[in-house]
C-alpha cells in the first residue's frame, strides 16, 4: 500500500517524532511504500491565501504535491499533539489546503458550496495519533474532545474516509522514558495491524 | 471598555472583514477603545516554534504585544468562518502563540503542565461570530460543531471568562446582498449589546 504519514510538532525530540518515526520504519518493514511529511521541518505554509479559494485555480507546486499524495494514498497517518482541541496551527493549514474541492471530495447536485459534499479520497484506513496532557475524564467532560469529531466527520468523514481509528497518548508531560518507550513500540505495531503488509 | 478584536479571512472583500469594520464603528462609537489585529494583513506568523512552549522565555515583540492585548482587554470580539470545524490556522496560531501559561492561564498546585488550570484572563464578555456554508442541522449532527467547544471550552472556559455569545451566519455562498447587509447590521447592534457604552 501506499501510506501517507503527516507529522506535526515542532520538536524534532518530541515524542511525536519518535513515534512517526517508529510508525515510518514499521510500515517500511511491512513492506509499504511512504510518502512522509515533517511540516515543521518542512516549512509547510499554512495560510491558505484569497486566491486559492476557487475550485479550479493553479496551485502552487507544494500544495499541488500533497494534494496529489492525498488523492493516490491508500492510508494515511496523522500525528500531532492536542493544542487546545485543535491540531497545532501547521496541520490546520494543510488541511486548509491540501483537501481540496474536486480532489478529496465534490459536492453532489449543487456545486455552489452549499451542497451535501460527496467523498473522493481511496484512502481505505485512516490513524490519527495524538499525544495530550489533560486526563481522559477532564478531557471528555470539560472539553469535549473537539479533535474527534474534527478527524472522524468534518475530515474524513466529509472525505469517504469511514475506516478510523484514533490513539490518544496520556499524560505526555508526566511520563517516564518508560512509558514512552512503551508507546512508541505499540503505536509501531498499531500501525502494522491497521495497514497489514504482504506476508 | 478597552475590546480587542480579532478577524482571520484572507479575503479584504469577505463578509467577515465587512462585519468586523461594522463592529469596530459600533463599538468606538459606544465609546470604547479598539486593539483591531487583521491578522492575515498583518502577516501574523501561526508556527509556534518549539523555543516558544517552556513557560519563562523571551517572546517575540509582536506575539508579546498580543499577549499584552489579551491580558489588558476587558471584552474580545473574534471573526472568522468556520473551516473543517476549525478556525483557520492563521487564527488557531494565534491560539497556540498568544494565549500562555503564567499569562492567561496558570496551573493551580501542580505546576509541571498536569494539573488543573486556572483562567488568568480580566476579559468580561466574549463575542464570536462565524460564517459557515453549513446548514444548522447537518452541522450539528453531522459535524457536532466543534468550534463551540473549542471556544467555550477549550479556549474561553480555560482563560476564566464565562460569559461567551457564539453567532453564527448561514449559508454564506448562497445569501443575497440583502441578507448580508442584514447580517452587518445585527452585527454590530449584537457587539453594541453585549458590549454597552456610557450613555
Amino acid at each position: 500500500m501506499q501510506i501517507l504519514i503527516i507529522l506535526a510538532h515542532p520538536d524534532p525530540s518530541s515524542l511525536n517524532h519518535a513515534i512517526a518515526a517508529a510508525v515510518r520504519q514499521r510500515l517500511e518493514e511491512e513492506g509499504h511504500s511512504i510518502w512522509f511529511h515533517d511540516l515543521y521541518a518542512e516549512q509547510f505554509d499554512p495560510l491558505l491565501p484569497a486566491g486559492e479559494i476557487p475550485r479550479d485555480v493553479r496551485l502552487d507546486p507544494v500544495i499541488f504535491r500533497h494534494c496529489r499524495e492525498l488523492s493516490d494514498a491508500d492510508g494515511i497517518v496523522i500525528i500531532h499533539p492536542n493544542w487546545w482541541g485543535q491540531p497545532p496551527a501547521i496541520l490546520t493549514g494543510w488541511i486548509d489546503r491540501v483537501i481540496r474541492p474536486g480532489l478529496a471530495y465534490r459536492f453532489v447536485g449543487d456545486d455552489s458550496g452549499e451542497g451535501v459534499p460527496e467523498g473522493l479520497l481511496r484512502i481505505q484506513a485512516a490513524l490519527v495519533i495524538n499525544t495530550s496532557n489533560t486526563r481522559e475524564d477532564r478531557e471528555n467532560l470539560v472539553f469535549g474532545d473537539p479533535l474527534e469529531r474534527i478527524w472522524r466527520d468534518c475530515v474524513f468523514g466529509l472525505c469517504g474516509v469511514t475506516n478510523v481509528t484514533r490513539e490518544i497518548l496520556r499524560i505526555v508531560v508526566t511520563s517516564t522514558p518508560e512509558l514512552r518507550r512503551r508507546w512508541i513500540a505499540e503505536m509501531g505495531d498499531l500501525a502494522a495491524r491497521i495497514f497489514p503488509g504482504i506476508p
